[in-house]
């Protein structure tokens, strides 16, 4: 049973002091059923990510929560939770539910309120992804944790942050073209070494920001989308996804997430498909050391060398193998519970052809979001001319 | 593809103090396994519910974290969250995931730990189930919710508090002969109606305890089954789950779960299977009066007569229907992450016939689990004879 891509929407990214959690994801979702050319009443299944909207709002049970808002009382639905991966998660279960036979329309999403809540407060509860007993008991927070992936590396392949910087500047620019991006300026490397430090050798402007947002994605089976003339042109080809130790003392090597690659060898087998193969990628850059970690996981770069994509420019929307030409969730922003399926949602324009930064002819599209410090990994590939 | 039941184990359910999330769910992870004859390493799907760590302990991404501690790290993780039914959530996905083809082993289950908090915090965090915005604003809780329904439904129909309490006194009975229950005395109805006051008419023996307790089940695909020669009696016949309006105002009746009712009625056909043929069940009575409104939901007992059930007997051991053998959320416990899979784990061992309370020669059981006050609802229809 392939699985169709019907329809995706996200809202703006970036601050939305008058919305609220189910609003928001409301308004992605009922933008992704236009899209999708169905209703609310269509939905059998909704998955949604949503990570920290317990802790800074006191409210869970979000996933018939957003079913009521939305309008699919009738729905199964659920929250799904990977840290930063929970919408790739919620995706990887509507293909599944589809594929099992059990359903033919799936509303996969995710959605983060983060903004209302101080940075202190937002940086506590996102420190609930890492070990609590071993990690944050320890004063680890995110920051310092990619710090410490990036340090190893940087000393372990003769890395400086000017090529980190590289990965910024990249997915600044590609921002700047992207409407739903919550940064939308460019910068240059000089820029990104000279904004605050927030823990060495990551400054500001390595670190994704603080956002509020939400994507959804409209998942069809090929036999509903045929019987209800929808014009689906991409296909959900194989999905991936892993484990890893959770706290990063536990690894035996910092600069290597292996979540990624189990995830992305079995997404490739699944897709019947080659690194070679991927036109387009949207990847966790959640700091700039991120991406070059995900290049190398995913087999675009040997091990060492992913920091060569932003400075030679084979990442670029022009490269060799675009990577993040929605300006990633350093540039367009990273509303945590929604970003797995607003991966999703670039792709997917990506192989329609509707892209603002529109890469030439793609035909395999994959992405790549990251729970944590590595902790979990979900790729997925999508494969456009359906 | 059928999903068969390859393993089950709940740890004893209660208070415990010198024990952890991570090591209560690995323990039943591992009995279940060692139930099923299989190793962490067969785990290629790990779906686990928790719904209050993060708020208690400062935990989440604890899908990973718990595949890290079993010893599952190459596998799939991921957290389900749908209030007190997230673990009847996990269980779906690992139904989909091996029926989608994309594993032949999941682990599924849940944990919560909740005695180390205090009942205040407690029963915050469980109002997270509710609607922050319009119930918990108001100063709801789930005993004042669960009391909300209680009055009108027995207002429209003319039960008294004697009636619900019958449900208590049926259900600790079938505890004391449960092992793992964490209620291991019988009670009666005047001690139900003098039990100390919580929010009329329930009363504390009308309500669920606090509890500490974790509960896992190992699913296989049948041809994995036959190719490692396990020996499984129980598959998976059907299940459905359904949502609500979140909000107990939205909703036109209290009195009724319409979520329960749709979940049922999806379960039902999808299993080929009608009330009627059910043998035994385990449901969702986290108060006394959810029972009664359940058995109605399910079918059992026609709008109004649902409290004849345990008056009369026709809910017990050796009645019509047999109805939470386990001792139920009353008398077993209710971690609430861990719920719906603990009742999968009751219904096995019934349908393998090797239950403490073992009902005759049942061939088909039931389990139905609510989330918060009915907003989401699932059903799984278990067959035994595998």
């Amino acid at each position: 049973m392939t699985v169709q891509i019907a329809g995706v929407a996200s809202t703006q990214f970036g601050e939305h002091p008058s919305s609220s959690t189910r609003e928001l994801f409301t308004d992605a979702a009922l933008a992704a059923l236009a899209d999708a050319s169905l209703s609310p009443g269509d939905i059998e299944e909704l998955y949604a990510g949503n990570f920290i909207g317990d802790l800074i709002d006191d409210q869970a049970h979000v996933g018939a929560m957003l079913a009521d808002y939305v309008g699919a009382r009738r729905a199964a639905s659920m929250r799904t939770e990977s840290a930063c991966a929970s919408a790739s998660s919620a995706a990887r279960c509507g293909v599944h539910a589809i594929e099992a036979g059990n359903a033919d329309v799936a509303l996969v999403g995710g959605v983060e309120m983060m903004h209302a809540s101080g940075i202190q407060e937002v940086t506590d509860a996102l420190a609930n992804a890492a070990d609590n007993e071993y990690e944050n008991a320890a004063g680890l927070t995110f920051p310092g944790i990619y710090a410490l992936m990036a340090q190893v590396y940087m000393d372990e392949f003769g890395v400086g942050h000017e090529e980190l910087a590289a990965v910024a500047v990249k997915n600044y620019e590609n921002g700047t073209a992207n409407p739903i991006a919550q940064r939308q300026e460019e910068t240059d490397v000089e820029s990104v070494l000279e904004s605050p430090p927030v823990a060495a050798p990551l400054h500001l402007q390595d670190c994704c920001p603080v956002t509020d947002g939400a994507s959804a994605a409209v998942l069809v089976s090929e036999e509903y989308a045929e019987d209800r003339g929808l014009e689906t042109e991409v296909s959900v080809a194989g999905s991936g996804q892993a484990s890893d130790s959770l706290a990063l003392q536990d690894r035996p090597d910092l600069a290597r997430t292996r979540a990624a690659e189990r995830a992305a060898e079995d997404a490739y087998e699944r897709a019947g498909v080659s690194p070679e193969d991927v036109d387009v990628v949207e990847l966790h850059d959640c700091f700039t050391i991120a991406e070059i970690l995900a290049v190398e996981s995913l087999g675009f770069f040997e091990r060492g060398e992913g920091a060569r994509g932003a400075v030679d420019g084979e990442t670029a929307v022009d490269g060799r193998i675009p990577v993040n030409t929605s300006g990633g969730l350093l540039a367009k922003g990273h509303p945590v519970g929604a970003t797995g399926v607003a991966q999703i949602v670039e792709i997917t324009k990506q192989l329609e052809g509707r892209h603002p930064n529109q890469v030439a002819d793609p035909r395999i599209g994959l992405s790549h979001t990251v729970g944590g410090s590595g902790a979990s990994c979900v790729v997925t590939v999508l494969e456009g001319g359906a």
